[in-house]
């Protein structure tokens, strides 16, 4: 992979210029994109690297890939459906313009799930391309995994950053709620939708989020003896593997022997309830998002992303506003929960990549977390028996977006540690 | 004035079709408009009849203004800026798409200020056509007044509905915030861009919103002995006109005769804090949300416009950060504000409209509430001597909307009643 805090090391210390950096991305991608099929569009070679020459600022150099789900106004914008084709927005979307005027290139869009919601774009696993990559930020993932390109922006909605991250072994960082302006993206939950980012590290995804947002999120190192970790199970963690409950029991066993305090963080009540509250916010906002979607294109919608807009149309104000008292009862009680445990740890997914490319597998250990707003990130580093990759789940209280990154890259260095004990191998 | 109320119940009792109501407000256009400007743009008389004959549902037969801030898939959306002249959206906005399938009739896009922030449009005060009418919503504000049509949609970021329903002496709603989709509505600042209506009554905006949203905001009556309401004087009660507080106080006057309970609602300091803090919110918001546009056009905003973004630009995270905590601590003392009132009335503009074109007003006694979320409710029916409407701010605890609306409606009862004293004449 393509470590973004190594090229931009190289460029400032000018052993590298931002146009060849951006070169080899290029190559990368003539060299490994008719396998993974990761990007929706290409930036033409000449407009990218006269970009990269022209870019100046703490992303210059890097070859970004960009969800189809954002406008971009040199690039077609399909938003992964049909309906779009060749659709071309007047102006950038927030984050794509904010990622330009700090220098990044653009060098390409990304498959996207239809709409960002389930029907599943061409993108393989690049671990085994006969596997999902997850969804719906499919391409974002895939392109970081297969070292086309050094980081990516993707989004979260259900589990759509730290699921794919998870299932392509990169890391991913669904920022706390609104950190980053979602103006732009193809609206589907204005409640839920929620920026994140891809790279090949934890400390890289956070370098890059930092210098996208001028945030002070850099990693910093953990202070061991003064950590609290609460391994969160919840009502929910006999619905992970074997495989991926090992992977989550041996994070915190490492973390245990490097001195952090290790407590399990039993699922409150209105967490689970919360978590169930998901769907009714989700799809009766989507159905009054994609309203003009809906009325004009409705046959040219898959039969699952229809018959979810025709239910969430269904679904009353009344209803609606209990699961938002719910969501908001949610979000009361995670506050209290980070009173006791500086992260949580949990699993990215429910295991690793489903073979298939039919679904993009399951947003069950993600969507509570994008309902609450909390940070999260995707460690990557361990396997199943298959090699597959299993990621595991920090989550911070919100706005402890340092927090969060800070301590998945000290987990990602234990799991990487010479010492570290043979993965997994009761893979389901 | 066209009455929505009036023109549904002639189209439910059949003594009107829907095609003739839109007619007419098609022959109101046309006898008006040229004086007015309120439009940006109109539908083809023969679509807008066709769709009208299509039309059922609970607003069959109302010819809708929309603001020129939000999509619409078969009329040119400018967002008040040459830069998107002739610009044709794929699909409607979410609010669009809502009205439509209730069975209103878009008759035309009104005119907006620039992105919705301060540059004026061409659109006059229908009360004496050397005034502004407000902004941003001018347009839609001025077509309702005009007697043009019986509903219109706008947006508040600062006081873009409230004050020109003052203005213009009709009816404007600020729903709770996040009560009706802003999807396909242009960003200008994501925490506080709240879609809001105009209608002649209050009654009329309230039955509008209800057939739009499909919630129960429809008005009740009000128990008035029951009924406590504080009148909000705040930290700026002095910078509004005499006319304007004579208003204020000669409605809390008329309430108090018709046995309400009056008492004066001290602005609590962390709510002065949180008007403060709005424009910190507001701008470094927009420089983000418009980064794309300021890329691509900045030479062809605006120069307030093209500032107000370099200002934002410039505003640090962290100066964000401080001002979104005062926000939530505004929030959340506006709630405690609550307990002692069931709803508090306050000017709903600084005074009457201001001679001249060149600006819209200022947004001083809306811009809080945008902040906090509150819905509002412009009461008309009270003039300056020179004859120019002076509206009545009418806000409720987040989520009572049902309660601003009745409540508004009962005040707006007792300002018309025959017994009322003469309106103020110490205009400023």
């Amino acid at each position: 992979m393509q470590s973004f805090l190594a090229l931009r090391a190289a460029i400032e210390a000018d052993r590298l210029t931002a146009e060849a950096a951006v070169a080899q991305s290029l190559e990368e991608i003539a060299a490994r994109e008719a396998q993974i099929g990761a990007f929706e569009a290409l930036a033409p070679r000449d407009a990218a690297l006269a970009a990269a020459a022209r870019a100046g600022g703490p992303l210059a150099g890097i070859a970004l890939g960009v969800k189809d789900i954002f406008d971009t106004h040199d690039l077609p914008t399909t938003y992964g459906s049909p309906v779009f084709a060749g659709h071309r927005p007047p102006v950038d979307a927030a984050v794509v313009a904010m990622a330009r005027s700090a220098g990044a290139t653009v060098v390409g869009k990304t498959v996207t799930t239809e709409y960002a919601f389930l029907q599943p774009g061409r993108t393989v696993n690049p671990h085994d391309p006969a596997h999902t990559p997850g969804g719906s930020s499919s391409g974002s993932a895939a392109a970081v995994a297969a070292g086309m390109i050094p980081a990516a922006i993707g989004t979260q909605t259900g589990g759509s950053v730290i699921r794919p991250a998870s299932f392509c072994g990169v890391a991913g960082y669904k920022p706390s709620f609104r950190l980053v302006p979602a103006t732009g993206m193809k609206t589907f939950s204005w409640s839920l939708d929620t920026v994140g980012f891809f790279a090949a590290g934890v400390a890289d995804v956070a370098a890059f989020a930092a210098a996208l947002t001028g945030r002070p999120l850099a990693v910093e190192p953990v202070d061991a003896p003064a950590l609290r970790i609460g391994v969160y199970r919840g009502a929910i963690w006999q619905r992970a593997s074997a495989a991926m409950r090992d992977a989550v029991e041996r994070a915190a066993a490492l973390a245990e022997a490097a001195g952090a305090q290790l407590a399990a963080a039993d699922e409150p009540e209105a967490l689970a309830a919360a978590r169930e509250a998901h769907a009714t916010v989700q799809n009766h906002e989507a159905a009054r998002a994609l309203a003009g979607d809906f009325a004009l294109h409705a046959a040219r919608l898959s039969p699952v992303l229809r018959e979810t807009l025709e239910a969430g149309f269904a679904i009353a104000p009344e209803a609606y506003d209990r699961a938002r008292a719910l969501a908001r009862r949610g979000r009361h009680i995670a506050g209290t929960l980070f009173a006791d445990h500086d992260v949580l740890i949990a699993p990215a997914a429910p295991g690793a990549a489903p073979a298939g490319l039919e679904t993009t597998g399951d947003p069950l250990f993600n969507k509570l977390w994008t309902l609450t707003g909390n940070p999260c990130v995707a460690v990557p580093g361990l396997t199943d028996a298959a090699g597959l990759p299993l990621g595991v789940q920090v989550i911070a209280r919100f706005g402890r977006d340092r927090t969060a990154l800070s301590v998945a890259h000290w987990l990602e260095g234990l799991l990487a540690a010479p010492a570290r004990p043979a993965t997994a191998v009761n893979s389901p």
